[in-house]
C-alpha cells in the first residue's frame, strides 16, 4: 500500500482501510468488497479527511469494476453499472467535495474510451485511482517540504485538530514538516491539542505522531494559553478547510483563539494546505458561513453519561475564521504565503 | 436549610448535603449521620468549593457533638471527642483550607467554656456553625453587590468553570451578580465554557444558572474566541483561587486564555473573590506554583473508552495565572479595585 490508511488487495477484489473510528483504542484494518460496506465505511466515518475519502473512493470504484467485469462483458452495461455504484457511494457523504471529485475522475475514464476492451478499461481504472494517490502524495510532500523550511532542531510545536497521514495520504498537511523533520533526524516537542468536542487531536494526531516516533504531550484546548506562556512552543501549525483571498482562513473550531494568544505571546502562526484550499471566489472570511453541528456532541457524545442538563442550549460551530492579520504565513504545495496575502495569494492563480 | 446546598436536618442529627456529584443528571440529598459518611461526602467531592467545605465541617462538628453528648457528660471526653473527630474531617482534603479554619472555629468554642452546661455548649456550637454559614453569605452578597453595578440588561456574559452558589453558600462569586441581576428583573445571556478536563462549567454552572431561569448556553472552551467575535459578549466574569498583589490572578486552567481573548475583542475582564484570596505575601503571580493533575483526566475520565492513547504524555495543570494587565477590575466583598492594582489592592489591607 502507498500508505497506511488506504489501498487495495492483492488479489484486487477489495479495498483496504485502516478504521480511524476505532483509534486510538485499536488498529483494525477493513476489507471492503462490496458497495455496501465501502458506504457504510465512507458514512460511519471510518475513513475520514477529505483526501483520504477521495483516494478510497477511487480504489473503491476500480474493485467494483473489477467484480462488476467478471460476466460477459458488454460496454454500456459496464458504464451504466459504474454510475450507479459511483452515484451510490457518493450518497455516503453528500457534503465531502472530494468524494465526488474522484469518483467523476474515475468515470471519465470509462465515459471517454468506449471502444476499449475490458482489461484495457481495468488498466485504465486502476491507474487512475493510483494517479489520484500519487498526486495527493506529491502534493503532501510539497506542502511538507516547503513547511519544513520553518522548523529548526529542538522547536516546540502547538498543533490544533488532525491534518496528518490519516486525513491524507502520506505525511499530511500541518503535520507534514514534523513528520518529514523526524525522517531527517530533527528533534521536536509537540503540543497537540485535543480538540473538543470531536477530540480529533486527542484521538488521530497524538496516535500518528506516537506512531512516527515525535515526542508528543496532549493538552486540553483551554491549556494552550499556559503552554505557549511556559515558553514551550515556538510555532504553530494548523491545516485549513478553506482560505479567502485575503488570507482568511477557516479551520476547525479553535483554530482562531489558538492566533489570537500566538498573536499575544510573539509566536509564528502557520496554516498548511493545498492550493486547492484557496477560494478564488471568496474574498474575505466574512463571506464564509459556520456549519453548526449537534449539541449532543458538547453534551453527551464519548461521555459515559450526560456531562451537562440534557437540554440545555449549546453553540457548536464547526469551525471558526482566523483573520489575516493573525497568521504569519500559508504554505501550500506551491510555496510559502507571506503578507499580504491578498498580493502573495494572488500569484498562485496567475 | 439557609442555602440549596447545605445545612442541618430538622432534628439537628444529621447534615444535609445536595449530591454536586450527581449533579447535573440527578439531584440527589444526602444525609450525614456519621463522621464516615462526612469524610466521604468530603473526600469524594460531593460537597466542593472551599466555602461550601467550610460550611458543610461547622454543621458536620455540630451534628457529631449533639451524637457525643448523649451519654453522660463529661467536659473533657466530649472536648477530646470532638478534636478526635475534627483530626478525622481535616484528613479528608488536606489542603483545603476552609475546612480546617472552620473545624478549628468550632472547637475553640469548647476549647474556650470549659465551665459551660452542655446544653449551652451545644447552642455555642450550633451558633458557630450558623455564623460560619451567615458570614458566607454576607460575602457573596456584597460581591454580588459589587458586581451588580458593572452589569445592565441584556448584556452578554462569558463565564469559566463554576464560582457559584454550589461553591460557596449562596449567589456565589463569579456567578453572584448574574443571579442578583435575573432577581432584579435583568435578562442576560450567559456563555458557559464547559472548562475541560473535569467539566465544572458544563456540569455545574449551567445547572446553576438554568436553575435560576438565566438564559444560558454552553460552549466547549475552545468556542469563546468564536462567541466574542460574534460580539455577544460584553464581559467576562470569573473567580479566583489566588490574588497577587500586583494583581496577577491564579485561577482554573482556561482562565489566562479568555483574559487574553477578551483584550484582543475588547472586552472588559472582571475577576471576583472574597479578599481572603488576595495573598498579602505574594507580590506577583510568578511566585504562584501551578499544581499539575492527573493526566487519566485528559485521557479517560468521564469517557466510554480512553479517547487518546493510554500512555501519551499530558499536561495538565489546574490552574493558570492571568496577568494583572489582562484585568479590568478584581470585584471583593469590600468593593472594586481597579488598576494599579499595586494600590487597589494594598488598600484592602489598610
Amino acid at each position: 500500500m502507498l500508505s497506511k490508511n488506504v489501498g487495495l488487495r492483492e488479489d484486487h477484489l477489495a479495498v483496504i482501510i485502516l478504521d480511524q473510528s476505532a483509534l486510538p483504542n485499536t488498529t483494525n484494518y477493513l476489507e471492503l468488497e462490496t458497495a455496501e460496506q465501502m458506504y457504510e465505511a465512507i458514512q460511519t466515518l471510518k475513513i475520514r479527511g477529505a483526501p483520504a475519502i477521495g483516494i478510497c473512493a477511487g480504489y473503491c470504484l476500480y474493485v467494483l469494476a473489477v467484480h462488476s467485469a467478471r460476466g460477459s462483458f458488454n460496454y454500456i452495461r459496464f458504464y451504466k453499472e459504474l454510475q450507479q455504484y459511483a452515484d451510490y457511494l457518493a450518497a455516503a457523504r453528500p457534503t465531502a467535495v472530494n468524494l465526488s471529485w474522484a469518483l467523476n475522475r474515475m468515470l471519465r475514464q470509462v465515459k471517454q474510451n468506449p471502444d476499449l476492451s475490458l482489461p484495457n478499461l481495468l488498466h485504465l481504472l486502476y491507474d487512475e485511482a493510483l494517479q489520484i494517490h500519487k498526486e495527493d502524495i506529491a502534493m503532501c510532500q510539497a506542502i511538507s517540504q516547503y513547511g519544513l523550511q520553518l522548523l529548526h532542531d529542538g522547536m516546540g510545536i502547538l498543533t490544533h485538530c488532525n491534518a496528518g497521514p490519516l486525513a491524507t495520504s502520506r505525511y499530511g498537511t500541518a503535520l507534514g514538516p514534523l513528520l518529514l523533520a523526524k525522517e531527517r533526524g530533527m528533534e521536536l516537542r509537540v503540543f497537540a491539542d485535543e480538540t473538543r468536542p470531536l477530540l480529533q487531536g486527542a484521538r488521530l494526531t497524538t496516535y500518528e505522531l506516537q506512531q512516527a516516533g515525535i515526542d508528543v504531550t496532549l493538552i486540553c484546548d483551554n491549556m494552550a494559553a499556559q503552554v505557549m506562556k511556559n515558553g514551550w512552543v515556538d510555532a504553530c501549525f494548523v491545516g485549513c478547510d478553506r482560505v479567502a483571498m485575503n488570507g482568511d482562513t477557516a479551520n476547525k473550531i479553535g483554530t482562531s483563539g489558538i492566533a489570537i494568544l500566538a498573536k499575544y505571546y510573539n509566536i509564528p502562526f502557520y496554516v498548511l494546505g493545498p492550493s486547492s484550499t484557496i477560494d478564488y471566489a471568496c474574498n474575505s472570511g466574512e463571506e464564509i458561513v459556520i456549519e453548526l453541528r449537534d449539541p449532543q456532541e458538547i453534551r453527551e457524545k464519548f461521555y459515559k453519561q450526560p456531562m451537562a442538563p440534557t437540554d440545555v442550549k449549546c453553540y457548536n460551530p464547526a469551525f471558526d475564521v482566523t483573520n489575516h492579520e493573525l497568521i504569519t504565513a500559508i504554505i501550500t504545495e506551491k510555496g510559502i504565503c507571506r503578507p499580504p496575502f491578498c498580493q502573495s495569494l494572488a500569484t498562485l492563480f496567475e
